[in-house]
């Protein structure tokens, strides 16, 4: 096989941001195959044709259980909202086809657990799931997970993750469908507290134990939205109630004894797309901030004090994560390409016949941790994961 | 009276910052009374003598008793450790004297309760109490309080709290009284953690409700030290019990309906004194970290989005809170600069016959507030303040 | 006319954003024709055919030439080292294809004037030329001319401006082509400091009057690169001589009265891409590091003191420049994104029928400065430009 | 000799200064010898009595020539403007007493090459003289002139030092002494521009060669001021002339081969007191800036550039320069510190009979660098110093 044909379903922001990584990914990245962008799957006709020709697909369908059968379709790529996602992944995976699942996996845990059947059921068979947790590939996080792999940082004591965001403190933004609990699960939980659960994790390689959450909808009314998209819209005359969370803390603790405090908004002022996480081990230091993509902070507590300090590591060097597939050292990346880093990643798996990660057992993992947020947040205790 | 006679208690990390603020507030701010550096009481008499002399105290006791009954001394300055703090300060007020605590002010809410009830009592007499939470008079800290009382954030929604060390992440680190229940009280709790508790309502103008909270040794066993010292001494061979909290973390619940995440740990490598406060209100937001203590970050949510951006103010205009008294604009203080404005405040009160704050009423709050955290840890549930 | 059918010459670092921007232009832009990939030339068959299947160009010829008389090519995009450029772009201006040509322009005033005085001819008849002064289109810099135009900063006083870079301080690192001044003109005057040059006329609005510099070449001889690559290679025992500079410096008073700082150097250890310009006005000033691309820092002097201070503005609103094709705020632009911008403002010149900017005439400014400071560093004496 | 009695000339902004340092030294640090502040010489009885009784001096005089034949002074310390150093120097010295002179050591070189003199034959007689460049007594300058005499940077390229002020950008602001040539010498140039001359040659170990240079009075007349005060006061109606600069930039040429790039103005609108030095050295670099003055950012170049970046030393730790006297890890000095600093080292080196640094050998050096750039800037070439 040289060509992976490629069937997308959505075409908003994620469906952009990943059509850019399958146009963008064979131009800078050896690959074994070439990804083929051959279908786009949406609701409405007219407007999936549209994106289809802007965005580069061969071909528009409306019916996305049309590409299960196709032979040139051999990777299902899931760009829509999380209520429809379980669905589309189980068919396509006992389809044979590929699976790559936009976060969250899914909207509550009997969803996830279904889809991880379906993955393992799948991958007894070489069909490949994954998940779309897109800020592993940022190649910062990247970088600080092998810190922390090879033991520059010991033992663990501390992970503070926090993802902030500002695009709803205006209490005349409309209703989009992300607050909308039947589309989305939930709110701020899901949509970015699932990406700092997957980062803590993924840099620690530890997994949350118990947590104790708390979680608050602060305006719960706003226009209904005119038209329909992810982050803005127009208002409408009439209200209607905010079914998610717009905050939510929690403190967790990792099995490995670390202690996590993590929290995720929409109402943080000022802050665009705040994805922070700080580590502190008992040899070293980490911090990172995706308004700042392109850098990681290194403490290295085995220096001489008298010249030690958080370094300012611009990860854009040849041997840094995905770096030497792009430009010269201090020519910085965006926001997309870590879809391109993911699609990449998917791409030599499945040519390898190997299992990518995150798993769809990660993704339920994640998923676990997010329930348990919600139990604690209800019963006001600890929960276990 | 032209003269204020001072009586401190202590000489050792604390009480070299209050001498550095009887010394230096008559000589940069107008006082309405000159403070004199009378008494200094200690345990030994040859340390607190030698203390005396380079500190510059006129005269040095053995026992802080006599002190009460002198003429010549108004103000007694309790910089002890907390197991002493209850004891000292009843006996002071209850014999006229005009109390200023350093913080914790005490080691559990009963004692913290004596004080209060102690201070009331002085009030109706003309007697004043007040605690040491310095870092209200870092002059960031003030401006924080003054933009979000004058309305320039809003209604706040998040806090986040923070007070991050590492001087004890070394694992060989000695058995310092601060790691001893029976002195301390607790450990990072009492000693850093009642600063962010104070600071953040402070500057929110607000109280915390409810917490929810989990604390942890990492190092159960250290070396004893061979002297004694508040954040150093030499390790000898025998090894001691830990009997505090290395790090604590706890959600919180302010009563105007903020959510606050605090954090407070010696566990915190590179991060050397990272008090670190950040509010996000619906109007704006702030950010500040003591390791930068003349710059507070701002971020006005109400201009345009085209030109808005945190703002790093850096808080050494004359019009900013005590920095009319020192140096041109642009010319940074220091660590000690917040005790001497709290000396300033406390004489300014003194003489004008008001109650300075924090008040012990003040003090004896934040202690409610860390003992609902312990009683949280302990029965892994929200407990109210 | 719907298709624009471009030659791209030469294929490596600019061959590659230049690609990258034809590619993706069309996908997040709305553009008036679109173009088309079609031919790449390069000097040596086999490796200009695999670039071409790499870089997703259709067809791959050897001699640049041959595309002159091809309908099918209506722009020719010059992307070789500077000693070419004058040839390739006068001889497409006069066959009637558009240009965009790679800075530095030209590798002296000669060539500089032979090709504005060709873009002038062309001009006449509807061909447009264009300099790939490619930072004018990074947002942050983009904010920064509007801020100035507006008035926000008042007369400008300063103009500090760096290109900071490292990447041959190790004695060991080969002889590039761009150590040469055969090939490359001059070292980091042409090749940075060009950038700076232009980036600090274009955010002022107003052009280098005067120059006062020195140029320096910290290690005059070097291994001999065995393969030839534009920013590494492999070293060969053999040496050769650096016949650039590796830093200039020079002060410039610009034609308004503002006083400019200017620097460009290989040496700057640590510094990976520092393009740094900082402007300092009458009303307020603007901070900018390429190291920190989507921000823009500024300065607005006509505000309280007491809140005043330098913002950061994360430059990612859909209100800033180019910014409302990608994504949400807060999720940066890399590198290359300022390529895609300028091939989409050449192509919107183009279907409009106007100039585009900068334009030859630009370039050839841009030229005597770099020439009056090579005129200034040789003669000591301050230079007219 | 127990004491060393001091008197000081002058009383403004720098006499602040020097009173807290002579009166925190012996507090913080052992010094030999216990300095005694003893006498105050100002021009008018009444306000140097005032500030006598602020600032603690014992006793208050008109004429500062009464001070030199008294027994009890030993030292002179001299706080005037730069019009009457030489004078006040040279007759002090000649009468046997200690010399303490702020800088800029003189207001020409005639005047400076007189004080040198003065200086060599009183140390002939052990007597001692030194200029008040404070700002190398800032923990983290002392660490920056460590770092680069340990040869942690190798062989030095480059140095960008710029001290950046705003105060007089408001052409309402009212004409001080400072920018009168006659009681100053010159403006931005002697003010500050020598900080910037002293610290660069201080960190390096090396000195200025030849410059380049250019200055520049934007607001050539100005408000006459109704009260004087060093950087503020009250405007009149009437307005009197400029005559000095209120920017200088100049390149210099180091005579290790180091190339620097210096600017001083008091016109770059929201920089308080930036004063910015960079230098760049074949195995790494460092960064400063007085707006973060506890911070100095190191980046080690012979690190695995996987994990190498600028570090931020924050200069706190009992290893530093003049830290292990004052407070523990992680809280700041302040602006006043380093004059403690100066204080301390200026009674040790007396005490201990050697001659302290910088010298008045070095301060004339010093005005021979500002004298060659003010003559470059005239004469547009450039000037051996």
């Amino acid at each position: 096989m040289t060509e992976l044909g490629i069937a997308m379903v959505g075409h908003a922001f994620m469906g952009a941001a990943h059509s850019q990584a399958w146009r963008v990914a064979p131009r800078f990245f050896d690959l074994p195959v070439r990804p083929v962008m051959s279908v786009l799957c949406g609701r409405d006709a007219d407007r999936t044709r549209a994106a289809a020709e802007h965005l580069g697909w061969a071909e528009a369908v409306t019916d996305w259980k049309s590409v299960l059968d196709r032979d040139d379709v051999h990777v299902v790529d899931i760009c829509t909202p999380g209520d429809t996602h379980a669905e589309i992944a189980v068919a396509a995976l006992d389809a044979g086809k590929h699976v790559l699942c936009e976060k969250p996996m899914a909207n509550n845990v009997t969803e996830a657990v279904a889809m991880a059947e379906a993955a393992e059921r799948a991958a007894r068979r070489g069909v490949r799931a994954m998940v779309g947790f897109s800020y592993r590939r940022v190649p910062a996080l990247g970088l600080a997970r092998e810190l922390v792999s090879r033991g520059r940082l010991g033992k663990i004591h501390h992970v503070r993750a926090q993802y902030l965001q500002d695009w709803i403190v205006d209490p005349a933004a409309p209703l989009s469908w992300r607050l909308d609990k039947e589309k989305a699960g939930s709110g701020a939980l899901g949509d970015i507290g699932a990406h700092v659960v997957d980062a803590a994790q993924f840099i620690l390689g530890d997994t949350v134990r118990e947590v104790s959450g708390t979680m608050e909808t602060f305006v719960s009314e706003r226009p209904l939205a005119l038209s329909h998209s992810g982050l803005s819209g127009t208002a409408s005359d009439r209200t209607g109630p905010v079914t998610v969370d717009d905050a939510v803390l929690f403190l967790a603790r990792f099995a490995g004894g670390a202690l996590g405090s993590f929290e995720a908004t929409r109402f943080a002022n000022g802050r665009k797309n705040a994805l922070r996480i700080e580590v502190n081990g008992s040899a070293g230091s980490l911090a990172f901030d995706l308004e700042d993509m392109n850098v990681l902070q290194f403490f290295d507590g085995t220096e001489d004090a008298a010249v030690a300090g958080f370094r300012r590591i611009i990860v854009t060097e040849p041997s840094h994560p995905y770096v030497g597939a792009w430009w010269p050292a201090g020519h910085g990346l965006g926001y997309e390409h870590a879809f391109t880093h993911q699609a990449v990643d998917f791409v030599r798996a499945i040519a390898a016949g190997t299992d990518p990660v995150p798993s769809f057992a990660d993704g339920l993992q994640v998923q676990r941790v997010l329930a348990a947020v919600e139990d604690s947040a209800a019963s006001r205790t600890w929960q276990q994961v």
